[in-house]
């Protein structure tokens, strides 16, 4: 186990490998941890090639599933809403109406494609707007800590 | 100077300093090397609180602008079109109805604000998704590089 991989939570590992599949295996943008608006945060926020807006909850565990009690109101910001858990999680929780990623910190698929809920023009360009002012924030924090860091 | 410092070329260091400045004193999201389209490419693309499309090409040196044939195909490209020099660049030189920001590898200014040709709604909306992509991709590339360098 690398380093990064000590270092990271079992649901941030968990994302790690979404984001590899949808950006390598789907040709979506990925970001992690995005705020759409004051309160939320989801874990991995994708934008698809033809403008598609997906969110994908990360859950390490049936505890941690259980404790999160504001996932339907992710619902509202995205056109298709997905879990994703690894091989151990009892699936059998998660609610109908909602797509399923089973992966590891290397690799995702999807298992169960989510229903879509297309979201209002105006509401998408907003997002992808928000979308992009986030990983431009994160990528001058790396680029150039010094300006960066002061956005973040 | 820094390590960083010596491995960049002067253009870069001028498009970091125009950044910091867009970024800290603007509101604005920053990309550098951003393709619109195929053939084109510019230093520095900001999108702005409110939605607002801006290039700015930074050039190090006379020879760098009179070298430079495709400008005008950036203007299709932004609601606002700027140059940015350092200080000791002849400013006669550049062309009326851009504008104008002068600056080094730590930060720069805008001394005259480039008149504004509004994007069409379409056109907008496909450059902020584009804009998106393009920082999502290379803050994976820095974040995850087994996987993001692969995309860039």
């Amino acid at each position: 186990m690398s380093l990064e991989d000590q270092l990271l939570m079992p649901g941030q590992l968990l994302a790690r490998g979404v984001c590899r599949h949808l950006a390598l295996g789907h040709g979506f943008s990925v970001i992690e941890e995005f705020v759409p608006e004051r309160g939320r945060r989801v874990d991995v926020m994708a934008l698809g090639p033809k403008g598609e807006i997906w969110v994908v909850e990360c859950k390490s565990s049936r505890a941690d599933f259980m404790s999160d009690g504001k996932w339907q109101g992710y619902l509202d910001w995205c056109d298709r809403y997905f879990w994703a858990v690894d091989q151990e999680f009892p699936t059998d929780l998660l609610p109908e109406g909602t797509g399923l990623i089973v992966g590891d910190a290397y690799d995702a698929e999807i298992l169960r494609m989510a229903p879509e809920h297309k979201l209002s023009g105006a509401r998408r360009n907003a997002l992808v707007r928000r979308f992009a002012a986030h990983a431009a924030r994160r990528l001058l924090a790396l680029r150039d800590p010094d300006a960066g860091m002061a956005l973040i």
